[in-house]
């Protein structure tokens, strides 16, 4: 069972949440619960970070944010021992939860199930495990990345081979699009692990992309559930047959990222490389690279990162201005990303004509598109977000999607 | 250095206490930095909890509240670092920094050198501790209890033999007496560790009696500066010559205690032990033991315990009542314990005598006395704490201490 921030912003909610676990606790299950930190902490976290200076060192960073899931993991097994729960919390330095060093976004290694399993064995006492978090080899806390704890969460599930994993959060499922955008847009009862993948990877913010990787590849079942009403929610599980007959199953749209264009740059094997590895080393996503031969003898390559990293790729590709050789860098930072997902598609001709038409008779000018097997994406400015999802959302009739 | 949370209570705050540590540092000093939670965070935490519950397990009490530290370390470290300092941070478990399992108010027990000294080779990279806590037997956080950084600080600097240890703080050094209730009080220069240990555990709040004990055992000066001025302050140190023309150096109040009135206690051997050794089980810090026997076949025990602790402390009496054999049980929250030191006293006849004459005079009712070699201690209510402390300092001399 794992709680997200908004499940667990105030002791009350904690309260709320821990009676929950005792719920299913006294049903006679064993059970793991991974909080993430109240809700407004990390980010309060961060802003002390960014105070101080922009250019910190990760290592101190995740240091300080991790602090927030100790907070919560402490307070969580005290609300449950209240409750007569036994129950105790775990930091990824106790477990050991291992992960690699890339701090800031760092990668789970190996969870050590000994001493939680041995502690579970006694009155079942539950284990209240920080999420988000990881030891690395240095003996030092990375951090899993932003939502990282429904990583954590899966991947405990996974080692302890757990039957289900429950992510509760402030939304009772996986919607069809944004329901504050889109009015008739409304909960899926399941949903694929790839259709989940594309749609939480662009923009439907409810569960992480690695947790739904990682329980695809553990066939894990997972559960997303509002902590505050009773519905059952959406799960997360293998593509079945009934699924195939819908084409499309989401709309989403992503404003939290910048568009970086790089024009100019010599049209030769390895200049590519020569842009995206320095990016990878910082630990810096980059997304839905489009390259595009403008000139004959140079080419632009347009890309997409998240909008807190700008300052940190500017510097980064700035410096590497001569190894590279481009011309000119132009981010802006006022685009939207707006895809259209479904594994139906794969096998269904003129999806994608359909979301290119709906724009264009919108008048909104596509900056760049990509395509997969599964989900059609398309970069437009800002400010027809709401326009252009809800009109993607009714064309493909979505309001009627089981 | 030792930064408490006064001086590291926001992001600017930190900053200025790290350009102290980096002109030290500039210097070609090698050195180790200690720090609290920023000034307000350890409440927040200690709130939550009882938000929850006042009957919580202590290990997951001091596994919340020890985030504190976690934050303000990885913090200071990046402030050094934007001044150009090499630092990095370092939790109890990192370095590691044994203490026992007493949680809330756990000792040190074994400071392992070897890590930090490797990294502190390494051009002179700065050591930022979070102070207050250690690392159990068990693997789990425990905290010194409050001001425990100070014991922490004292305790890193001796295991690092350093030439002494400075406690930055909010006031600029150990003062006659309370300078908010005593116009002329004023800092003195130097004090010997004896007499600070009865200021600093009666209520002088500028530094931990643990601290300073320590400070003594391996004859460690210690600092006591502000951060926020440019005052030497007071050295903590063997007392000498000077000091021995003085008779009184401080008069103290402490108004965070609760007076225990245990009273029809059958007078026999071990029933006080009965009473005093679950409370120490239970870490409830109790002081001022004050025995009157009353009537002939019972006898009646008065102590003080912290006011935090009285929940605690009832409820643990009241289950053992029988096992004691008391009648009654009162708890007088509305104290004040007000507090003569000197060690010029103990070679001196008549200062004790001076103190009740003066509380005589201003008809203030002494409810019970304790006297050492170098304090003389009485309870009174807790109205009276200004008038007495004022009177005291005057009948004393004490403006013209140096």
């Amino acid at each position: 069972m794992k709680f997200g921030g908004t499940s667990l912003a105030t002791t009350k909610l904690i309260e709320t949440a821990a009676a929950r676990v005792a719920d299913i606790h006294h049903e006679g299950h064993e059970l793991l619960v991974v909080v993430s930190a109240m809700g407004g902490v990390t980010n309060q976290l961060v802003g002390y970070v960014e105070e101080i200076t922009q250019h910190h060192d990760l290592m101190e960073y995740d240091s300080v944010i991790s602090a927030g899931e100790q907070i919560s993991s402490g307070l969580m097994a005290i609300a449950l021992q209240n409750l007569g729960v036994p129950a105790r919390s775990w930091q990824c330095w106790q477990i050991p939860f291992r992960a690699n060093s890339v701090h800031k976004n760092a990668e789970i290694q190996h969870i050590d199930t000994t001493a939680i399993v041995a502690n579970l064995a006694k009155q079942r006492t539950v284990a209240v495990c920080s999420g988000f978090q990881g030891l690395t080899e240095e003996n030092r806390i990375a951090t899993l990345g932003r939502s990282g704890s429904d990583t954590s969460a899966v991947a405990l599930a996974c080692a302890f081979q757990a039957d289900e994993c429950i992510i509760y959060t402030d939304v009772d499922g996986i919607y069809t699009a944004d329901p504050r955008v889109v009015d008739d847009a409304h909960p899926l009862k399941r949903i694929s692990y790839e259709e989940m993948l594309e749609l939480s990877y662009l923009g439907a913010k409810v569960i992480h992309n690695r947790a739904v990787s990682l329980a695809m590849a553990y066939n894990l079942p997972l559960w997303v559930r509002s902590s505050f009403g009773d519905e059952r929610g959406t799960v997360i599980t293998t593509g079945d047959n009934e699924m195939e007959g819908e084409i499309v199953r989401g709309v989403t749209c992503s404003q939290e990222e910048a568009k970086v264009v790089l024009s100019g740059i010599q049209d030769q094997p390895g200049r590519v490389a020569s842009v995206f590895t320095p990016l990878a080393t910082a630990g810096i996503n980059v997304d839905m690279i489009v390259q595009n031969a403008t000139q004959q003898e140079t080419t632009e390559v347009t890309f997409t990162i998240p909008l807190n990293d700008v300052v940190r790729c500017k510097e980064i590709l700035n410096n590497l201005r001569e190894n590279i050789g481009f011309h000119d860098l132009v981010i802006d930072k006022n685009v939207s990303k707006i895809s259209v997902v479904g594994i139906g598609m794969r096998s269904h001709s003129g999806v994608a004509a359909k979301a290119f038409q709906t724009l264009a008779e919108l008048g909104i000018n596509i900056q760049a598109i990509a395509t997969s097997e599964i989900k059609i994406t398309v970069l437009i400015d800002r400010k027809f977000s709401e326009l252009a999802v809800r009109s993607l959302h009714s064309r493909y009739e979505l309001e009627k999607a089981g």
